[in-house]
């Protein structure tokens, strides 16, 4: 068979070339990081480019923003283009090593809008990121969008603790789930698999 | 800041081109399908270009292949890029959806040489996909390899079959099982992350 697919690129959109040049190199605090994070995750679904999440890398001791991602899967035709799994692979692209917790590295965080899915709680621990800042992590999120979070292990904050993976819970909470109220009201696509 | 990365591109190895040019285009039972895998899988660990993982999309009645993944994290600087994901991504780049389950499409299946990982687990859940096939799910590729496979939900298989996966466990699994058994003796790299 000559027509088996060989690669596939996943990207962030267009309006994200302007709005990358426009950050801001360091950011001092958690909250700073996670208003970064919220305002990508605002825009992409404004623009219709992806859901309403967005992820970005930082070195959480100097505060240096490394990679951000947003939710992709609708537009790059991947269900595995979410906004985690976008940042990290960028932040992985960028210092070309597959570990961001290997030896001789900085600190790095993933700063989220919401608790990771169960496809990215995964890709957190793969990862090899050292922190994991999240805005929440209860079923607000369900139930204001209707995505489908899917199966979590019930002891996913020990998992990532056992992993050490340390954890930061409630950064821009309200700020956040008023995000996902906007969203769910809006009327847009909610993209879970077997819209048929 | 302007050297933020704004794509990132996941491809098979070279000798997957060959490879897969010589792929026959309908095979017809699971059996067939999975040793396509293990061979994939076998010949991934063997030159250096990944883990010792495979996946191939299929259309399960009529057999035709659609897509294939190999494991590609480390020569990719890329933690996401496991077998599953690879083949779930190229086939929904080939056919330009996001939904492999979505209204007017075939049955889709995802052959893989052993029960995915937690991120792949949930990478199947959002890809749509209608059917696993798998080789095995117990201890035996931690204990045999090394390789960190993570946390599950316990009712994994009631999980997929709630969300309308049908799942056939079982398909060589000896010959699955000799692979890595061999991987684990040939003392190649075990990439889980957190080297360091």
């Amino acid at each position: 068979m000559t027509d088996l697919p060989f690669a596939f690129t996943l990207s962030l959109p267009e309006w994200a070339v302007t709005e990358l040049a426009a950050m801001p190199e360091f950011t001092a605090t958690a909250e700073q990081r996670m208003r970064l994070v919220l305002e990508l995750a605002r825009r992409n679904a404004l623009e219709d480019t992806g859901g309403p999440f967005a992820a970005a890398v930082f070195e959480h001791d100097s505060g240096q923003l490394v990679a951000v991602g947003v939710n992709r899967v609708m537009p790059t035709s991947c269900s595995s283009a979410h906004a985690e799994v976008m940042a990290l692979s960028l932040a992985q692209h960028r210092l070309q090593v597959y570990d961001l917790g290997g030896p001789g590295q900085p600190v790095f965080e993933l700063v989220v809008n919401w608790r990771p899915c169960a496809m990215c709680f995964g890709a957190v621990l793969w990862s090899g990121i050292r922190r994991l800042t999240i805005a929440g992590s209860g079923p607000e999120l369900e139930n204001l969008t209707g995505f489908d979070e899917g199966p979590m292990p019930r002891q996913w904050r020990a998992e990532l603790a056992r992993r050490g993976i340390v954890v930061t819970e409630g950064v821009l909470r309200r700020e956040a789930i008023d995000l996902f109220r906007w969203f769910g009201a809006s009327g847009r696509t909610v993209y879970n698999a077997r819209q048929g």
